[in-house]
């Protein structure tokens, strides 16, 4: 554990840039690759996809649904993955959208965010439909550990619109409400330049259709999917995102995947140049 | 599989009653238990439930968050405990508040919706923060399996308050636009009495607090957490649901849980009485 979140992020961001390598090992993709659908297959692409990341970028975010759905195996296995990444120097951000209340909520926390846990991650992602205070636990949770979280704000699919959009009584969208809630955090509990509490920013949506201002991202870790497959192009990181493109975790997974176990090498390569030519240091 | 959840539901009722027994095992319970906060802990307090349960009351809510929290192991301890609930005949309910986006999505009803998944319960806990669109993959897989999803609306905590009651451009609350939602998808997609899609509202809110009517509630199950501990009283049930009362699963934990596993039997038989004296049939 080497300092807050949000300051080790910057690290890896200098040292390995801001692409961040989806591990998404669902049943098309482990068909293309030629790997069993099981527990072992999962295993296998991910522990293929950390040897291929390893050296070449600086961040990998298993999407834990695929490993869930091997029960207790797939768990195993995705515990093997997670050791084998965070040994690789690997940032890992744990894709778990998790989110309850009270003990409940605090046992995700202990589970995903705690130093010699069996699923350790260096981040995860949670949801806050029940309020971002109802995650308190888990935030100072992080805080304490050196750990981040990304809370989901605003999101790329059309159905997410008319709840992220809805309007607070504050006057807030509930997308701007999470960000801003996110950003009172930081500034509570936190001295770094970038804070270890950040949001999921859909990298296909407009922020200003959701209520959002590129200034309203200062200073927090914007974790952004949607690059690639799914519509956004890392050519437009600073048009997108403006003054916050510097702290965006930008989240690339089945333009990678699908090139291949064969081909992974090349695509990885390839984002990082696209990346760092989006935004120069 | 016996037909529709709706009606597995519906018949569950009938037959045992709407309690259903939370199974929480968190270190402070497993400690007052006399119990190793570990893998075999939570499998040992999950048995002694089930255990008590049966014959009692029919259903059971395993908060897989107190499972998840011991990695793989505890998942292959839930996989014992959620197969045993279901082999002594009790509906399980896996609270698990999943929520994503396409193959993600997808993925966590395969585990736990999916007759022979090691995971497989009769319904899981949702959250559509996403929108309710985002969960389509889901609910049509429930209704293929006949099994049930509750999708979070409207959560006792009153950090949840801002979230929930903020308005939609269509003039509903969050909450309400859940339930409006959710009873749509019943609508278009089963004609049973009691649809397999429900949601879940905490038992210590005022419905119209969140820009809710007991008539949106209609035809569709009920999850309500919050009985006992948390400060609602099953006496109040008709008070508190009107005419939806009847659609509850009325769900107690921490007031079960903390009679011990002594004492739990009397318990259990108690809060059944007090359900059976709130809800005539």
């Amino acid at each position: 554990m080497t300092g807050a979140f949000g300051s080790r992020l910057s690290e890896v961001f200098t040292a390995s840039g801001r692409l961040c390598v989806g591990i998404d090992p669902h049943s098309g993709l482990l068909d293309a690759w030629g790997l069993p659908d099981s527990a072992e297959g999962v295993r296998d692409f991910g522990m293929r996809v950390v040897e291929a990341v390893a050296g070449r970028a600086g961040i990998v975010k298993p999407q834990v649904a695929f490993f869930e759905r091997h029960g207790a195996a797939g768990y195993a296995a995705l515990e093997e993955v997670l050791s084998a990444a965070r040994a690789a120097g690997l940032l890992v951000i744990a894709d778990v959208k998790r989110g309850d209340l009270g003990t409940s909520v605090d046992a995700y926390g202990e589970a995903w965010l705690t130093p010699g846990s069996s699923l350790e991650a260096d981040a995860m992602t949670v949801v806050a439909y029940q309020g971002l205070g109802s995650l308190t636990g888990v935030l100072n949770r992080a805080q304490a550990n050196g750990k981040g979280v990304f809370v989901l704000a605003a999101t790329s699919n059309p159905e997410a619109f008319a709840t992220q959009t809805a309007t607070r009584e504050d006057g807030l969208s509930v997308a701007a409400g999470v960000v801003a809630d996110v950003a009172a955090w930081n500034a509570a509990s936190g001295r770094a330049a970038l804070g270890s509490a950040g949001v999921v920013v859909g990298a296909t949506i407009g922020l200003a259709d959701v209520g959002l201002r590129e200034s309203d991202l200062t200073g927090m870790p914007v974790l952004a999917p949607g690059f690639g497959h799914q519509g956004a192009r890392i050519e437009q990181l600073s048009e997108l995102f403006g003054s916050a493109a510097q702290n965006v975790v930008v989240s690339a997974s089945r333009s990678i995947l699908s090139a291949g176990p064969s081909g992974l090498e090349a695509a990885i390569d390839d984002a990082v140049a696209q990346v760092t030519a989006a935004c120069p240091e």
